[in-house]
């Protein structure tokens, strides 16, 4: 066999996920192990190194073919150097993530947010299968982001491309602050957490909805109620889709992509979310921008994680 | 002298304009002759052909030197294959623009739009200088846009990237419907045909201003009152800027470039627009995506087609 792999590994707060990929991103083999963010940076890294040895050891591979490590990990990165500047979940501050693996196990070693890593994973081998330009949007806490251009993640010239929950897209008059502390960011309207926030405003009001019954309010509980036909919630469900409708033919305009993916916990609601989406993109893009765009949900789940962190090594 | 050459050609509707440019984009020798558009296609291609074969001829550089000859074109074209599919000011429908010339020239030729020839001019050679990511507006009767990352242009699926005056960022409320047919572009409010509307419409509806002894308004008169402190003039600029500069804090999360080129006419307001466009920029955007981002002048005016039209031998 001398077939080349790839592993990638997903490193989360409490788990370290990891997956062989072929060259066409087939994932052939999984593993997982603690992160023990508690225990602080070098074990942190340890642990890394001895699960990719691990994964390697207990699949039918052989070291020798494997081209290399791709990591994706949340925070601040220096991507070109795979330098953690900042990842306040980990504790990792001013952490050579590329130079103590690349040392640690001797194979080459690639780094990315895990917001890009995700639109690589879904790029390469998910909805995207076969694209060379697409954009990903993960609808979760936040609005995440990843942008593919010629099947390669754009970096920018910070490492902070991508980050499209933070657009200005609310107009002044109805925009509310986000965590960044700028208003109107894409992610205080369409991520989990704005929607939970509309909702919670919506009961605090007096507005008429069966989400008054919810005693803790959670996105898929608006989504359901919006299904449902309850108004309150339909509107809120709208206006999610409204600004991410909006925030994609601006994206049309200045990308042109062939596909626009999009994932997270929201984008589980389908069609009843992508409809509207469609039709608020359609009605803002000029002709030419949106001839066969497709909108479509990420279907690789979790599992975008491992596979876009194997893809680093080929298309990073 | 084995010094490479690269000849680049701006294809305007009366002239075209050619230069010899060097691998790092010194303009060492123009040239120009007349499009002949109602000549129709043939002359146009025969045009650029002789045009060619003249400016290496007259020059003191040998044919042996052309690397390649870069084709700046308005219209929408598919980039990779150099191939006109529509241009409405030149009539060249479906014709094999690249093709032509390569049989003709017996040269490697590239044609790109001049939207994006003119911003790879200024990356390459003019404000962008070494600057590897950067966005370039250009302010004329429409807004266009060009996209360079990692030193190249961004073309998009099917060629139509960058095209920034398009995009939807005008609210519904106060949006008015752009000539591509959809409503709350930037151009509609950012271009010189913006400014001078919403001039026009001020004056009709007798706003005080000193425009209304101005027989026929063009933007530099709008950006001068303003400049002179006129209140109606004042708002119309701020309202050019304020849009663009919003245009450019989604920009900054989306790209994260280094830098924002900005040209055409109405650039030329300097920094009283620019400092505008600075202050929402800095309002809109969040601090890492800002962070040494900087909003410029374009600087090779004219020039740019031509020297952008010869980078794309090397970077297109």
């Amino acid at each position: 066999m001398s077939e080349k792999i790839y592993v990638g590994v997903d490193v989360g707060g409490t788990t370290v996920k990891l997956g062989i990929c072929n060259a066409e991103g087939e994932l052939l083999q999984t593993y997982e192990g603690p992160t023990e963010v508690n225990k602080g940076p070098d074990t942190i890294l340890h642990n890394i190194a001895t699960y990719v040895r691990q994964i390697v050891e207990e699949s039918p591979y052989s070291w020798e073919q494997l081209a290399g490590v791709g990591i994706g990990i949340a925070g601040f990165l220096d991507i070109p150097n795979g330098f953690m500047k900042h990842s306040p979940n980990l504790y990792l501050n001013n952490v050579d993530i590329k130079g103590f693996l690349e040392k640690e196990l001797n194979i080459l070693v690639k780094v990315n947010n895990d917001a890009n890593v995700a639109a690589l994973g879904e790029a390469w081998a998910g909805a995207g299968r076969g694209i060379q330009n697409c954009v990903m949007y993960t609808l979760g806490t936040g609005v995440g982001g990843g942008i593919i251009i010629d099947g390669k993640i754009v970096e920018g010239f910070q490492s902070v491309a991508g980050e499209l929950g933070h657009m200005a897209i609310v107009p002044d008059l109805e925009a509310i602050q986000c965590g960044c502390g700028k208003m109107g960011c894409l992610e205080t309207v369409s991520s989990a957490t704005g929607i939970i926030r509309m909702a919670e405003e919506a009961v605090a009001r007096g507005d008429r909805t069966s989400l008054v019954n919810v005693e803790k309010i959670m996105a898929k509980d608006v989504l359901d109620a919006a299904k449902a036909g309850d108004e309150v919630a339909t509107r809120i469900v709208s206006r999610a889709a409204y600004y991410l409708g909006r925030s994609m033919a601006m994206m049309a305009v200045i990308l042109n992509p062939e596909c626009f993916i999009v994932g997270g916990g929201v984008a589980k609601a389908g069609d009843f979310l992508f409809d509207q989406i469609r039709e608020v993109f359609e009605k803002y893009t000029q002709d030419a921008s949106k001839e066969n765009v497709k909108i479509v949900p990420a279907v690789l789940g979790n599992n975008a994680g491992v596979v876009g962190a194997a893809g680093l090594i080929l298309r990073g």
